[in-house]
């Protein structure tokens, strides 16, 4: 099939390829930024327009910015299929979906009035702010944080399952407690919302203890979410350290390609072979 | 008397051990999942039963519901001690406790009416959440996060010592300022309460300080519960850091006796020697 | 002086000053327990006392209790006073004056009416909880805790100045935003006040924000706490893991002394003895 | 130009230089403590005038204050101007800006009534405050923990930017979900500042969750935060702690080359040589 294409065209696709998808060349670079510049401004309108006074005033401005972002959005999306490779995999990506997600509401608003919750999706396209970082070193930051957090992933769900276990002790307590009292404990779920709410130390205060004794077992759950709170805070910091540590020496063994050596490592701990000094 | 019981009851006795209790064969595997459900299931029957207006519309099949948990919790209760070697051991032990008591709250409220309060302790049973880790590596994890807090439990208790001693002066002093006011500080145990809400930083606001004096008094113990706050995440974290070096490989070279290697290390980084197979 | 007092009054001053100072001995073990259930007895009447309706109805209790109690600590402070080896200097330490402190309010009521402010002083003595470490090995986690503490002070200061400043700032800034309307913010002080509260996630919500510029200024005052609150957090985390890891070797250098050796050093590093291998 | 000067008028200009700009001769130290009392003082009035009863009473107390201190800051920025080698690059260096801005707003009172708001501008001289960290050993902590914020900035931008985004996501849902509902969800910008105020732990509670549907995704919301304000606390503390290792003994042993020693050892704890002497 790529035989068939005028030698043109196929230049034209290559290079619309390397405008969209690269963000290596100077030309990408500049896409990358406008979109993500047109991105942010549509998602600005978006949460304007669900605020009353505005909507009512500006109504019309922002249906007209809407459709503008919506036809820009469109065109970009049909360029993107048409410069990829393999369209149909890149259309059933997690950034084909949002892109296509993100155009669709404003067209069914033509058929379906209402629609305006689904608007909501394009707020998903604010996560490709992320390919920006691919312009700077913060990409090797970001996947160090994103290593050490799937390092202790196992750690933290134990941690969550017991914490969440404990909130529903608590809540339950705490409901048969201020139950009976007109206070906010109406029911174990709201109990169990009170006790997350009060374990992470949000403390909203939407519903609080009333009587002595519930302030009392309030307390001591402070006292114990004090405890908590440092686990998962000690977990992530640990994971960091070691990262960061393991970041440090990023020599490759000359044999057996192995990484990851210690900064005093002077033998390759994979196969025994001699590292460079440094 | 083992010898009298027919090979078959024999066999039997062992195969329903098995399942109930062992997790590392499929078919105990599959019992522990299915427990599991049941046990969450019937948690989330009992949190419902609290919210009134469900009660009211669902509260007959919550009944038949809460019967048939009591029913399959109570033939599992039979079985367990049937099978295991030492019943009495067994219910006297914590998990023996709490599944007893998980099925004689519903049995009582045919005799007394109004023992829903003994319905909470079913919740305790949710902790057995906790066997399901026995089937993947998640069991490491947890025993060291254990471990950490274990560790630090001496530290922790003079902290919390330290902590506790810490806002009852606080909420002392607070009563002193704030108490003549038509403010929340109406009696020293209710002062000492909003001094753990803020030094915990949760900050519910049901009583907050009106006098000047009191918001400058408050705002001083906010900055102090700033730097306290770092103590037990420092205690748990350094102590996390501890244990997760001396899980890591605790081999000793066997030629230049090095130690500290990583757990994927087969050569040992200091004289490039081999290290032991594990 | 001491060649005066009869033999047996010497001893009995021994003994004296063996049951009350020293907590080693088996009775000096039994009786700072038993002076610690006392204490806290009488905290907790004095807390009790400032409770409206317990006061209605237990006030004579209260008053009788408060009665023995003052009798049992003056028996104690003037036993004291004459088993200590120098009277003076005990009476000026900081337990010694609040020894005093705790007993005075209690003889001054009779002559000064309403003279309940002052017993709050007798809360401080609680600080005496700490002497029953003593009794464990809890006084090491508490010399460690106190050392890390001590040494992170420096930065801590710092760090504490660099946020009284930004609150002033940030409290200053968010008082030309919201003053005009009416909210919480009627002056600068109050503003200041609020910016604390929201600084270090206390957040009672007594003051908020309520135009849409100020809830925006203040969302950013939030993320930036978020990287703020990180700081004391690692300063002493930092400081708990490096005390942690000097008190591991315990060795002390047999010629001079010196102690703080890292655990893998077989030098002493203060005079370059050898040390015994481990 | 400086031949023309007087040999006398030299010495004066040098010595006001010392004085006003160093901090380390005696007379500097003097000067710099002083100041430091005037702008505390300064932003003292700044702060009570904005209190309506206290500006009702002590107006004119205020004023004259005011204008003590204007004059005082006045006649310390023409000299600070002629003592400077380079009057301009002072001008419009940040401190020189901040120094004019804390005297203008005085003087355009005189002219524009109402210009009480640009007052503000003088609390930005209290960050003056830092130069009092010369005094002392301050401000080699003070550069560690600025230093360990700079070396983690690529690492907080992109945690930042990323709970930045989750939150206009979150926000968006809980709109979706409570935006109809009576509660304060009023406009996605609104439930974005709902979900910083959440995700940071402050927990106003000005606005709160009210159906059970919203309270479920608020505790999801809260114990999601739990685990990511562990984050920034890692990055930092993993900057302290590398930071504070670095800050330690640089020095290697000359016979066999160990490093780590440390900041008071004198031989060497790898094999016992005569360290350097520092």
């Amino acid at each position: 099939m790529s035989g068939e294409i005028p030698h043109e065209r196929h230049e034209l696709k290559e290079k619309i390829h390397e405008i969209i998808f690269e963000a290596d060349t100077p030309v990408g670079k500049v896409f990358d930024v406008a979109l993500l510049i047109i991105i942010s401004a549509s998602v600005v309108v978006v949460m304007l327009e669900s605020v009353m006074p505005l909507q009512e005033r500006f109504g019309q401005v922002f249906d007209i910015l809407e459709w503008i972002f919506t036809i820009v959005f469109t065109i970009e999306y049909i360029l993107r299929l048409y410069s990829v490779y393999r369209p149909f995999k890149y259309a059933i990506s997690f950034f084909g979906i949002v892109d296509l997600l993100s155009i669709l509401p404003t067209y069914i608003s033509l058929i379906l009035v209402g629609s305006e919750y689904f608007l909501i999706i394009r707020v998903l396209r604010l996560l490709r702010v992320f390919r920006i970082f691919k312009l700077g070193h913060f990409i090797k930051e970001g996947a160090l944080l994103v290593k050490a957090l799937r390092a202790s992933r196992a750690r933290i769900t134990v941690f969550l399952t017991f914490v969440m276990l404990l909130t529903v002790l608590i809540g339950s307590i705490m409901y048969l407690i201020e139950g009976g009292v007109d206070s906010g404990f109406t029911s174990i779920p709201r109990a169990v919302y009170w006790a997350i709410v009060t374990l992470t130390t949000v403390g909203y205060g939407d519903i609080t203890p009333v009587t002595p004794i519930g302030q009392f077992f309030s307390a001591a759950v402070m006292i114990l979410g004090y405890a908590i709170i440092a686990v998962p805070t000690g977990i992530v910091t640990a994971e960091i350290i070691k990262e960061g540590r393991n970041m440090t020496n990023t020599q490759a063994c000359r044999y057996c390609g192995a990484e990851g050596h210690d900064d005093d490592a002077r033998y390759c701990k994979s196969c025994g072979a001699k590292l460079n000094e440094r």
